[in-house]
């Protein structure tokens, strides 16, 4: 089956942007793993209409709002998405295609800021991993889209440990990848990273590929090569579409105001123009 | 006292304008004499949050949380707006000044389409009144804009006759006016106005001034010269500035999608670029 439309998050962007699809005649179908940054806001005291609720209540209430207008809704984590014809998304248990894809899945947060300005850092394995494929690197991270990222990797580069920063390993890797899971104290380097220091010992690297939570839409925008600001925000035109024929975006991904407000506002404008697409395409 | 903004507009633009701008440390007055459209709708189910609702329920939790943000409202009618040096709100009871202002009043459905395509149709009374000063004019309208409308033509044109178009005249006007309470049957003319028709009776007019209901975000830039496009909404750039300095609008006003979502969105950036031309100028 092909999708009308896919929206990657369930956010305010992605449910407005569900509720909106449906209610113009489109089968939009909803994935994310969680409700990203809004799930760790305690009080939210500036949203027209609501003059006080916190933030898992507000997700709440708009996943219970796209289900009541039964807009499917699936908790995966979209760990990669690829073009061909149509896009498909490669969650980590399944794949899923559609004509149209929104991206609303919030903020990169997982940007990897005690490297910051260093060169050598990459957040795509699949763009860069030739790169360094007789080289000595880095893999930062500790759930699936590590996992994803090194699977990807392990085909190229031989020498790869995994850094967790301090956090549990959260899945299976092959046995013979070394696994620092102590804190990253440094990251060593002039203008190109040398070594990561962790737990008083330094490891000497080439690169450092960074797969930190899950997959933001900074990341899976690296992946497809999608134009990103100064900022790592996707840019989009003024019908939220970025620079991927078909490939929209909306919310906090595309940068600005990260308001609750102006989420949901994109949420409608972005849908309005999705559905604009589908209809011209005969979709 | 002179005010950082006045908003005209208490619907979904308005109020999270005021609620943004309260917050970055400004101090904003609401005026506005009713809810607009949103008065009028009977369910919305599309906004993100809330499952259903009726408008006016809406409204009232968005007044509600302006007001207990402290936030000044008034419930006067907005007439008209001048600026020298700083901007004066002239509503049907008092004065009022700010730096800057913005009209978050909704779209012109006080547009008059009877007479649609027609010259000799105006919408200000200020800007065109001049040009009738020999002629015979019909002002339509039965309020309190009217009356202002009537209070500038009066000292300019002799021969005026107001039609309320089947409304009750709600204000009064000097006797020697000629009121025609009979509902407008048909607006004569080529391509330009010639005749009004209403009760079976054609009367010749030179023009027509078109005063409906309340003062729009329309009529109230069309009597302030702001830029419009071709579907009578206001421009504005990318920080919601309309061609006037200090001079900002957003929502319906502004044209795009009528939705509360959009209207949202569009009040939280539109006082996010109110506060920062406010700081920039010191005010």
């Amino acid at each position: 089956m092909i999708y009308d439309t896919i929206i990657v998050g369930k956010g305010p962007a992605g449910i407005t942007a569900a509720i909106y699809l449906k209610r113009y005649g489109h089968h939009p179908l909803v994935i994310a793993k969680d409700g990203g940054a809004l799930q760790r806001v305690k009080e939210i005291e500036n949203y027209y209409g609501i003059p006080s609720i916190t933030g898992p209540e507000l997700l709440e209430q708009g996943i219970h709002q796209a289900k009541a207008l039964d807009i499917p809704m699936i908790e995966e984590e979209v760990l990669d998405i690829s073009y061909e014809g149509v896009y498909t998304l490669h969650t980590n248990k399944n794949q899923y295609q559609a004509q149209t894809i929104i991206l609303a899945c919030g903020t990169s947060r997982n940007l990897f800021y005690k490297a910051r300005g260093l060169d050598g850092i990459s957040y795509c394995a699949t763009c860069d991993g030739f790169f360094y494929r007789k080289k000595k690197v880095a893999l930062i991270g500790n759930g699936s889209y590590m996992a994803h990222e090194l699977s990807v990797l392990h085909h190229i580069i031989k020498d790869i440990m995994v850094f967790t920063d301090g956090l549990p390993l959260e899945v299976e890797i092959p046995e013979h990848i070394p696994v620092i899971l102590d804190k990253i104290d440094h990251v060593h380097g002039e203008t190109r990273i040398t070594s990561i220091e962790a737990g008083g010992i330094q490891h000497e690297v080439d690169g450092c590929f960074v797969a930190i939570g899950n997959a933001s839409g900074f990341t899976l925008a690296k992946h497809l090569g999608i134009a990103l600001d100064n900022k790592n925000c996707i840019i989009v035109d003024e019908n939220f579409m970025t620079n991927l024929e078909g490939l929209f975006s909306c919310g906090d991904s595309i940068g600005g105001l990260l308001q609750i407000s102006k989420a949901v506002g994109e949420g409608a404008k972005c849908a309005t123009a999705v559905s604009n697409y589908l209809k011209k395409h005969n979709f």
